[in-house]
């Protein structure tokens, strides 16, 4: 049965029932750990499901970050040293991955309280993350303050290390090689199996797959 | 065997293998149509990879639109009325939600040319996708360009119709149920399959699966 929750039944749900639902509502998203270091040297480490894509050329990702009002050592970091790190979770990492969400202080660092290993691109300044499959280094472009207070970090991407074997003929990146995992509400964790793959689509054509 | 891909390898990429390769790195992303219509009664259907959840109090979704240098109807349509319909692909829907993709000039819907049916919530003013297992209408609350000219477009969730049977007891929506699928790069389509359930994290315990 199929049933509409309007803006009242939406603001009457308590607290956690609609902190569920409403992670919901955006579908499957990517599990990424952000990597940074500050200018004092204490490394951090945090999940995040708000990866975006902007742009190929240039090459640019952005992500979400929570409100000033609670702790942002991965913001905060990143605006003090202008580089971060993006990690793809794969299956294996799931509970390290998921506990970096802890409310750690700021003196412990997540590699350490998880047991992910810091793993240093070289010549860059900002950890990535050993057991990740798929790593990119990149470097601050700009943010943007939004209306609830969250705030878009965008990034110019510098080097993505990953196994050769997964990148394909024409550039796609196989993610189910590298058991990268997808995540659902808050905390729900998947692992995507292939369906199919469409062709560029053309307005003069029906729909047509490539395998 | 990892290889790493620096800047200058990157930008040395033949332009659609650059653009295959950049578009796998923000990982599984979530597939979804966003029906609007002009002010003219001119109904719109476009396929979108980049929805993000911004937060549950008050709740809102955000979505990057292309730049301006390309024809948007979507944006133009979402700014004109300031209302829009964001809903989940489910595996049956991607042939005709991929083909939402294809450069149809403004007087064509992709409702008609694809075959997906027209939805309408009551008293919504913007197309909803019969077809779609989950349905979300949205009202227009500001958008943000981006360096790169591309849009985020930020609005309120007003109204969510979806299955009850798919509706969690603590509110999270098994999107497993309602066959919604994940994408990759540009075009490529997986189903997520459940892997496991994280409890809440905290720094005194060990991560802990919900089941």
């Amino acid at each position: 049965m199929r049933k509409q929750f309007n803006r009242q039944a939406i603001d009457a749900m308590e607290q956690r029932f609609r902190v569920n639902f409403i992670n919901s509502l955006s579908g499957f998203k990517s599990a990424n750990l952000i990597g940074t270091i500050s200018k004092d040297d204490k490394s951090n480490l945090a999940i995040v499901s708000s990866l975006v894509h902007l742009g190929a050329n240039p090459p640019l990702i952005a992500y979400i970050n929570r409100p000033a009002s609670v702790p942002r050592h991965t913001l905060d970091n990143i605006l003090e040293t202008g580089f971060y790190t993006v990690n793809h979770v794969s299956e294996d990492m799931i509970p390290s991955a998921h506990q970096t969400s802890a409310r750690y202080d700021v003196e412990i660092s997540e590699f350490s309280a998880t047991g992910l290993s810091e793993y240093w691109l070289a010549d860059f300044p900002a950890p990535a993350v050993a057991e990740s499959n798929l790593k990119i280094a990149m470097q601050y472009v700009e943010h943007h303050t939004l209306l609830n207070d969250t705030v878009m970090v965008i990034g110019k991407i510098e080097c993505v290390e990953v196994s050769t074997d997964a990148v394909q003929e024409d550039g796609l990146i196989d993610m189910e090689r590298l058991q990268t995992v997808a995540v659902s509400g808050l905390d729900c964790y998947h692992r995507p199996n292939f369906v199919k793959r469409m062709a560029y689509a053309k307005t003069d054509k029906y729909p047509q797959s490539l395998k």
